[in-house]
């Protein structure tokens, strides 16, 4: 091992992991471009997927991570078990694979009450039975009190790619439209909401949810189906720019097709957010070729999680990684990629 | 979801996690038992393993999980980086698994020191070359300063099982002899000396190996071998004891075949600690036929991590459940399940 290696983020830069390098944008990217990918660049390393694929005898299959940090761990609408379920099940979807088998290793704060605990490992076993997948090794670590909060929950997960599916950010095409299942920003709103004790006539409750079975009723339909990507840390926004970036295309979205409840909507002119960056747990944005969107659109339509989904925008060969919004009142803006950090520890 | 199920460990015995529910003993057990298999329970939870097995088109697949929370992050011999990555390799190995991919999910305290964060990645990914895993992909979240501790590192790994390979807890059978690769404890007590600033006349170093090529010598020359097992938190101690536990077996060890340092034997002694306990990051136990030792010891002896291997103890019929050490005077004692904490964040 070379210690001597120097580090790639210069001193001047930043010198101490920020809130932000956590947020998904901007500075989430330096340092995944400079730390990790730098060094764990491989043929297989998914460096703009949300899991990582390989094929072993022929059949293909879908791996990915995610940790837990959510805080609350209730909040409205699930909590931080059935969160860490619902989440690594979706990106396993999102690449097209058929979620099989989920690890769950817990970080618990010394002192966290076991009475919560059993909450959270509940509807975890809810969660894996909804979305038909099997909890099948975990781990467990206890830090002294101070030194965690209280329960950090890793998922990884594991699922298998039929034949002919082909999904990644890299492949959507001019042309490609672009759908999506349904109200944005709930889940970050209900988060923040619970944070900061705000009330609305109607909660707001996270929009959590396993999205295996929309992608598989897509998949049965057509393998014709270029990139899918779950919107969640940094919002719809920063997963259209990645896709943009990836694949070197522009694509362009229309705010009057982006649905945003009214409690959504007047939180975030309350903290100053804005809903394009705020996370979701359960929408889902495909690409698809124009010819297959009315099909697809149909039977998202008759999904339990697609009821309202619409097709929001299109990829253009215009503007290559760049981000456009047809506003409301029929201008045009670049809706950039974050920098900062909108919403600490939403996921 | 039902929340009305209730918390099968009663307020009366313990409502809060304790730290020694997390080290590995009687008390890790119960948790794990009454909170976590009881609701997870399914035909592939790895309930007595180091991974969970699957089978997919005729193709054996090991899975595993953990978590490192290891304090301090950098120690002799070692540091969290390389410990993650050695760590899942071996729970694969142990599985009779090739380990093949490897994720890695970060959970970072916001203010840490982007260049130890640089230092630990390279690190992982010389870990990772040493082994011949890639690592493919990660996650990472920032916590608020105070609600972590430095860096968590989760790594999940993934590992192919040739056929006719079937190692599980359960398989040993009496008359079975038991191996291991050489001196107990060493990481333990790197780790602890690192904490408490004990100095010895040469430096006790971690343990910390990838033993997956060792584990590949071995079945590369015969399939023959019923249990692996890398006795890490709880030591050797606890190792055997769920073997025995599992398979309902009594097994017995021999105290002069058991090869500890003089350093961390003093270290022991000033720290009122059991080395048997004491956890390992590059030892592994391995029961096989009486009749297969021979070749296995030689193989084992002729590899970098197996030079000082030995056969330590056998498989009884007597005694189920049982594990029983000859000592040096020739007396023997019980050699119980840990019930405490002996060393809390050892990994």
């Amino acid at each position: 091992m070379d210690f001597n290696l120097s580090c790639p983020i210069p001193k001047s830069e930043y010198d101490k992991v920020l809130l932000a390098h956590g947020g998904g944008g901007t500075l989430s990217h330096q340092l995944l471009q400079k730390i990790f990918f730098s060094q764990f660049k491989n043929d297989l390393l998914d460096v703009h997927h949300d899991g990582a694929m390989f094929e072993i005898n022929g059949n293909k299959f879908a791996f990915t991570t995610d940790s837990y940090v959510v805080t609350p761990i209730f909040f409205p609408g699930g909590n931080i078990g059935e969160l860490a379920v619902n989440g690594t099940v979706n990106d396993l979807a999102v690449c097209g694979a058929k979620p099989l088998f989920i690890s769950a290793g817990f970080i618990i704060e010394e002192g966290f009450e076991i009475e919560e605990l059993w909450q959270v490992v509940l509807s975890m076993k809810a969660a894996a039975d909804k979305a038909g997948v099997k909890i099948i090794t975990g781990d467990t670590k206890v830090v002294d009190k101070g030194k965690g909060d209280k329960i950090f929950i890793n998922t990884s997960g594991i699922g298998v790619i039929e034949k002919g599916i082909n999904i990644a950010p890299n492949n959507c095409k001019p042309g490609d439209v672009i759908l999506l299942n349904g109200r944005i920003a709930d889940h970050g709103i209900a988060i923040m909401s619970a944070r900061e004790g705000l009330e609305f006539e109607t909660e707001v409750v996270s929009d959590s949810a396993p999205l295996n079975g929309l992608v598989e009723s897509i998949l049965s339909l057509t393998k014709n189906v270029h990139v899918m990507r779950d919107p969640t840390r940094g919002g719809i926004a920063s997963a259209l720019n990645e896709i943009a970036a990836s694949a070197n295309v522009g694509i362009e979205i229309y705010e009057d097709k982006i649905s945003i409840s009214e409690e959504v909507k007047g939180a975030c002119e309350i903290l100053g957010l804005d809903p394009l960056y705020i996370a979701n747990e359960g929408k889902i944005l495909i690409f698809v070729p124009e010819s297959e969107s009315d099909k697809i659109l149909h039977v998202m339509r008759t999904h339990e999680y697609g009821k309202e989904s619409q097709i929001i925008g299109r990829v253009t060969s215009e503007n290559p990684k760049i981000v456009l919004m047809k506003t409301l009142i029929g201008s045009k803006r670049v809706v950039d990629m974050i920098t900062g950090e909108q919403l600490p520890r939403i996921c």
